[in-house]
């Protein structure tokens, strides 16, 4: 895996991922990676995550069912954020929603 | 805008905004805004972030003129990202990309 060498992780050693889903597009949800769950997640093609709240590895799914089986994983240009096309199981969102992004903030005009 | 206060906004004071493209659903950037930049972003309809290299409000364009104008804004369950719908004038990547996403780490099977 060379190219993991070009992910940038931050002061705590986190990288934010966005999960798309590969269907359709949509933004699925913003969590964070640290080295050990960008690697499990190269090697499995599950997404795998690091909780902050839990202070853990997350493997997204391990309790709810809810994976993400990962389609394509890229990184921008400066390396400092993962984008992961994905197929979601269920939904995304912990509330049951298909997507965390169901609040509006500002509606199309 | 009262939602604002819904927006959770880390230590540093800003909060993670990713911009996708409103007509094809591409994943374009990942940046930071601080509530100015999002106050901005709300009351003009043009993405405005905080740019942590140069330590200023950034108006994305205002330079390049790849101005970004806002169809929809979204926060997430817990709050702290944004999801901004946009129309993208250009490329959105400072390397002449239309998206900052062209680094593959793991290819589509």
């Amino acid at each position: 895996m060379p190219e993991i060498n070009s992910v940038k992780f931050n002061a705590d050693g986190l990288v934010p991922a966005i999960a798309q889903d590969a269907e359709n597009g949509e933004v699925l949800m913003m969590a964070w990676m640290n080295r050990e769950s960008l690697e499990l997640t190269l090697s499995t093609r599950i997404m795998h995550y690091w909780s902050r709240s839990r202070n853990a590895l997350w493997k997204k799914g391990a309790t709810s069912g809810h994976e993400q089986s990962v389609v394509e994983l890229r990184y921008d240009c400066d390396g400092d954020t993962i984008l992961a096309k994905v197929h979601q199981k269920g939904a995304a969102c912990h509330t049951g929603e298909r997507s965390c992004f169901f609040n509006i903030l500002l509606e199309a005009d």
